[in-house]
């Protein structure tokens, strides 16, 4: 049987136009959610849904999506695919936007090829996955998901000082069905992998099995301000140094986990910050990763411990404070081996990944069984304008996509 | 033979009282060089001068003398004196203002009990000991010492945008004599410890042998920004990390040292400074103090082997920026020693010290023989209101300062 192929011009002149809107004054592309910028994205999105045919819906917290509903399978719970437009400042062009066009272009494809779906086939565009302009991140999926409230959701005010509601109303995208309104039969999404692994390992495609539980978590090391020059070592009490005693220890955990865990200390402050004065108080965060919560939670435990050592032997006095925290996720081993066995038909090299990053599959796992695709990203480059995926990449994740979507939609 | 004493009910007053000069909006007492505060200091300074019958001489960078010639010694060199009065933000009472305040009493003890000095005697106040408003700090002694260039240092910018010397005409104290006018035969610095070593030991007096040579670096570290979750670890680059290594290196530096060389990062800035992002970007400050040169220049050779292994072992590229640097000083063993001969004689309990922190006295050691008495700071707190020495040690340091000035000045 041949295989169904994607109009792959088409979706990488749409990759290329979707990543021109929202050009801020400084040049840098930027689509906060439910801003001008968000809307032009979302126009343009809708105007590609109308083109294939695609019902629009949106929802209450503004979550776009475009249905493929016939008379013969109305009714039943659909396959939803997609991602989300929205973006970081000074984006890359594929983080997101990828994964809703090539579900838009799956779906045509699979319309003009006369395929005849036993469920309808729904396309979503998710509000706020980034969560720069409103807390948290993957607030639209997370709303849809019933993980978090809407109302609460409508309420978040923006780091600009915005009301998300209020946003969305402004540019005509908050729309009147209950997140949630259609209960999907399997959730995919492809979304470009955002690390280095595929490419550094010579994969075309990775089938994303799971994804890291994320701990957050914001610690504060109180020492004693005095002078740098006049008081002896034994006599300090150096909250910086402790700091970086807690940054090297997250090190040797990683390193000791054989590569499972990760750690990043990525903020950090000390006070008073002079030259010449020991700092009485250091602030930073650890952001702790793990795909298995037994062990995440065991990586906490032993980053307690340290600090609770390095009160006894630093004298400092140490506060943690939880800023996030997500269970890992285990996405359909089903979907998961549909992913494989397309990419073993299409000759594609693949593997089973981790997803490093959050990402709106995790929130649409709790609702049905939910998977992922990703292509490889250059240099492991995301959240940046040099972010890139090779064509023939994004041609091969699409063409995965569309032979889940056809077999899921076909059952 | 009866020890001579100083008014010293008069001398705790006048601290205070000076203390009291300057408190800014917030309340908190702040007295920047050549500011409005300041000269309301000086101003006051100088009327206790006056009171004690000496001569006010002011130079061109502002230094302030209180002289005591006499027919017999005119045209001697003269004994000299003293400390500062300007301060940091939010400052103690004590710090530079009881060496002023004291030497004014001293030499007012000694014209009353009829002594006849063989040498006039100036008491000094510095201008800009601090640093704060204008680089470098030490200013008014450096340029007095001929260290730096007077005009350059009258073109100083403060960090108010200020020029010193405009600032100096402002208040009144620009004044017309050569910085250097008088070339002591020898100068002696009373000053709190700002430091805890003579507290916790039990001493009541420090006769201060040498002060430390300082060494101040700022570091750059340049990693790879990348994504927190995405990133292996054996794909990072984190210059956050390599930050901290320093910073643990370093304590284990001065641990190796036997509490000779000290060692404090005080400022560190991380990039983009973000939660789930790996920093590109550590930049940090070392301060690096032994009172040896030819330590304190093994301990900066260290730091850059560290540096240079650093680069090989954890990727990161680092340079290095030389921000300041102080040789170490050797106080005049003959004043020294003097020092702990009249704390013999008055019963005190002394040991030799270091200097930890710079000070006028080590500028004036380039023209001159020169030493420093310390009394104890409570705590080890200084630069911050909660600064504190007892009475009886303020009494015991203004008392040994008198006899160390008559036996110079009797000579």
């Amino acid at each position: 049987m041949n295989k169904i192929t994607i109009d792959s011009e088409r979706m990488i002149k749409r990759i290329f136009a979707l990543g021109e809107v929202g050009k801020d004054g400084e040049g840098r592309r930027t689509r906060l959610a439910a801003s001008d910028e968000d809307k032009a994205g979302r126009d343009l999105v809708a105007s590609w849904m109308k083109e294939a045919g695609l019902r629009i819906a949106v929802d209450r917290i503004g979550n776009q999506f475009g249905i493929w509903e016939t008379e013969e399978n109305r009714g039943r719970a659909p396959v939803m695919t997609g991602s989300h437009i929205d973006s970081v400042i000074n984006a890359g062009r594929y983080d997101g936007c990828y994964g809703v066009i090539a579900s838009i272009e799956a779906v045509d494809a699979l319309k003009k090829a006369g395929f005849k779906p036993a469920r309808p086939i729904a396309v979503c565009a998710f509000t706020d996955e980034e969560g720069v302009r409103y807390s948290p991140d993957m607030l639209g999926s997370v709303v849809y998901a019933g993980g978090y409230p809407l109302e609460k959701a409508l309420a978040a005010v923006g780091v600009d000082g915005t009301v998300l509601g209020e946003e969305l109303e402004r540019i005509g995208y908050a729309g009147c069905e209950e997140p949630g309104f259609m209960v999907p039969s399997a959730f995919i999404e492809l979304h470009i992998e955002q690390g280095p692994i595929l490419e550094a390992e010579g994969y075309e495609l990775g089938a994303v099995e799971d994804l890291q539980g994320i701990s957050w978590q914001e610690i504060v090391i109180e020492g004693k301000q005095n002078h740098a020059g006049t008081t002896p070592t034994n006599m300090r009490i150096d909250a910086g140094l402790a700091a970086a005693k807690v940054n090297v220890f997250l090190r040797e955990l990683c390193d000791a986990s054989g590569g499972k865990t990760v750690a990043t200390v990525g903020c950090m402050e000390f006070r008073p910050n002079a030259v010449n004065v020991i700092p009485d108080r250091a602030v930073f965060t650890v952001d702790l990763r793990n795909p298995d919560e037994k062990t995440l939670q065991a990586a906490e435990k032993a980053l307690e411990d340290r600090l609770n050592e390095l009160e006894r032997t630093d004298k400092v006095r140490i506060s943690a404070r939880r800023l996030s925290r997500f269970e890992p996720v285990l996405f359909d081993e089903g979907i998961v081996s549909l992913i494989e066995a397309s990419a073993k038909e299409r000759g594609l090299k693949c593997r089973r990944i981790t997803s490093g990053a959050g990402q709106d599959a995790q929130m649409m796992a709790r609702l049905c069984p939910s998977a992922m695709i990703f292509v490889p990203s250059h240099n492991g480059i995301s959240h940046n304008p040099e972010e890139f995926t090779e064509n023939k990449d994004l041609i091969a994740g699409a063409s995965v996509l569309l032979d889940v979507v056809k077999t899921l939609s076909g059952r």
